[in-house]
């Protein structure tokens, strides 16, 4: 029978060494028993995912763990968001990530995520899709918002030519708000109608009721849009898609848009499993319970959870250690029944002392059955740098976990 | 006095652990106490031969360790196998691998390797010449075909433009046969020459004395040509070759006509030692003598041995450790006085449990007299990657290993 493969990504899973840990990182500290049993019969080894010393985003991260080379195919995030949104794209159409946020009346940003509070904003998004009726008929183009987790959106403009500009999300509070501006002639015309849209926006939200309601409610109002991430798409050849570069098909499981945008991109088939919320208080089971449901299709399943990046970036890394518990329990308990090749590791390291994304490599475990392993009895950022794997680039992991369910790739003969 | 290396190439060295062998790979299992004794004045690693997560033929594994970019220097085999059979090539020559094999009545293939028995072989090619003749003046070119090792052989097409057809040799039996098809405008001649062949040789053979013979012996008809490995020859530049290319004068010893093709293909003289076979009951002792007896003529020497492969491919994982034994005797014991730096390497790992090669680098250690020798007490997959080499790439080893007969590189100054 064919063999089948679980590629398991802990978001931001490799951290530094924590003083209420006893110096172990979250990863050391945590009882995580079936993921070491299953290491010691792994290869084992560290990731430097998109680069030595390159620091990954997540988007960046997991095109290097799918096997694409960011030089070539990262696009920008706005695409990989509006695809996981399930927007539909066609080549040539631009997409940015957007924020809801609050700004006073002098337009200083007092708050670049509304309190993560997105109460009414469906309905704001809603009603001010007529507004912008009047802008997509001035310029013949075709305008699409769409609302995200939290205070996060996304946004696709058809029928612009450039998507090059400066944009106006700065990541700090308590600064003016600035224009979008034109980075060559052919974006002046898209930096015109991101200020219109932006203008547009601010005039129809900020005297909307919603705002009303959450001034009782103690919440910041929703009135103006951060743009970022902008990008172009462009999509790929056909014989670029992950099944036909690698032969091999391939589901991916997760829940935020971005993760499933990437996967899109590339052509793997994408599932948000039922229950999931792609937070830290993830229902991690549905993970497990969806993999094995639609393993029978699949080469390859990736699972990515979402819960050890946030945690790190929230600078709560005992909670990161106890999300990593979880995830022993939750999903890897039962998994190795399941799967001939089990493949688990980060798209990057995120601090929990710094609470950002670091360029440390990631540890990672590969289990198969004739594993050539190694000496290392625990799966950590320290003890794998011994696997029998040493450290490898982030590019090069899905063509050593496909090399062992067959699906190789031969150079010469 | 000048240093002298040896570079020792076990062909498919790499393994993974074998329950048999008390989960140790062959290598580890093996009694080696000269290679272990070795080990612990040299510097070991891992090597992904072609990259890693690719899995090396046996021709693009020799093209990197011998300092050459596939990317750049891989032709096909078809002319690595014609130069090896000391087949005069000229530029733009194609040349393919053959089969020569057992169709039935009805052009199914029963066997795609002539029950891997030559008997009468040799006397069907040289009739079939007079054959050919008249092919070679319908079309105004010039045909060469010769016996290899088996049911091996190589052939030779001087005066066509292009090799680029779709070859007849499916890897199966019990299959029928295909016509060979061209893949552009330009190779339909040479498809239709390539079937004109096959179809004079079927003919030819099949009532051919020699297969009454073999039929008698029980043995399956010789009757049918399948071919693979199209390539086309193209001489290196002068600078190009490995004299001038790494400033030093080589020698390969090896018994198949592929080794010793790619070798010759970049520049490297090459001798098959006296006695040698290429199989798995290799005559080791006269590698050994013809390495000493050549020694003064040149810098470096590699030895290629075969075994170590054809064991794995035959899934006899045993016979391999013994075969390594057997280099140990044979090879090592009284190597070490005879050369200055001496690497033991393979040119990719063939796993004896899948019988195929894998990506799974292989293990790599360079004795030299200034050796950072570190704490790998045996050679072998799991304890080079403790050593001080670390895992590094084919492409690297032959600079590191010339460095230390001085023959080095110099990146600026």
């Amino acid at each position: 029978m064919d063999k089948k493969a679980l590629f398991i990504i802990l978001d931001g899973l490799g951290d530094n060494p924590i003083k209420e840990l006893g110096n172990k990182t979250p990863l050391e500290a945590a009882n995580k028993k079936n993921i070491d049993k299953l290491c010691r019969e792994s290869e084992c080894g560290i990731v430097d995912v998109v680069g030595p010393g390159l620091v990954p985003g997540s988007d960046t991260g997991h095109l290097s763990l799918l096997g694409y080379e960011i030089k070539k195919y990262y696009i920008g995030r706005g695409v990989f968001e509006a695809l996981g949104s399930d927007i539909r794209l066609e080549e040539g159409d631009i997409a940015f990530r957007i924020n809801f946020a609050t700004v006073d009346d002098n337009l200083i940003i007092r708050d670049r995520r509304i309190g993560r509070n997105d109460y009414g904003l469906e309905e704001i998004i809603r009603e001010f899709n007529e507004k912008i009726e009047k802008i997509e008929k001035e310029y013949g183009i075709k305008i699409i918002i769409k609302k995200g987790v939290e205070h996060r959106g996304v946004m696709v403009i058809k029928g612009l030519e450039s998507e090059k500009v400066i944009e106006n999300d700065e990541h700090k509070d308590n600064v003016k708000v600035k224009e979008i501006e034109p980075l060559d002639s052919k974006s002046k015309i898209t930096a015109d109608v991101l200020n219109k849209i932006i203008k547009e926006f601010h005039e129809f939200s900020e005297k909307h009721r919603i705002n009303k309601e959450r001034r009782e409610k103690n919440l910041p109002k929703i009135n103006y849009i951060l743009i970022r991430g902008s990008s172009k798409y462009k999509k790929l050849d056909e014989k670029e898609l992950f099944q036909n570069r690698f032969n091999c098909k391939a589901l991916f499981l997760a829940n935020p848009p971005m993760y499933l945008g990437v996967a899109k991109y590339v052509g793997i088939d994408t599932y948000r499993p039922l229950g999931s919320n792609g937070t830290a208080n993830e229902n991690i089971f549905t993970y497990y319970e969806s993999a094995i449901a639609k393993k029978s299709k699949y080469d390859i399943i990736f699972i990515h959870l979402k819960g050890t990046d946030s945690l790190s970036h929230d600078k709560k890394p005992i909670e990161k250690m106890k999300f990593i518990n979880r995830v022993d329990e939750e999903l890897i308990k039962r998994i190795k029944d399941e799967f001939d090749v089990i493949a688990i590791t980060g798209d990057h390291t995120t601090s929990s002392i710094l609470g950002r994304h670091t360029s440390d490599p990631v540890p990672i475990m590969i289990y198969s059955e004739n594993a050539r392993k190694g000496f290392v009895k625990n799966f950590s950022e320290r003890k794998c740098v011994k696997g029998t794997l040493g450290r490898i680039r982030g590019l090069d992991v899905i063509k050593i976990v496909l090399d062992k369910i067959d699906k190789y790739i031969m150079a010469g003969t």
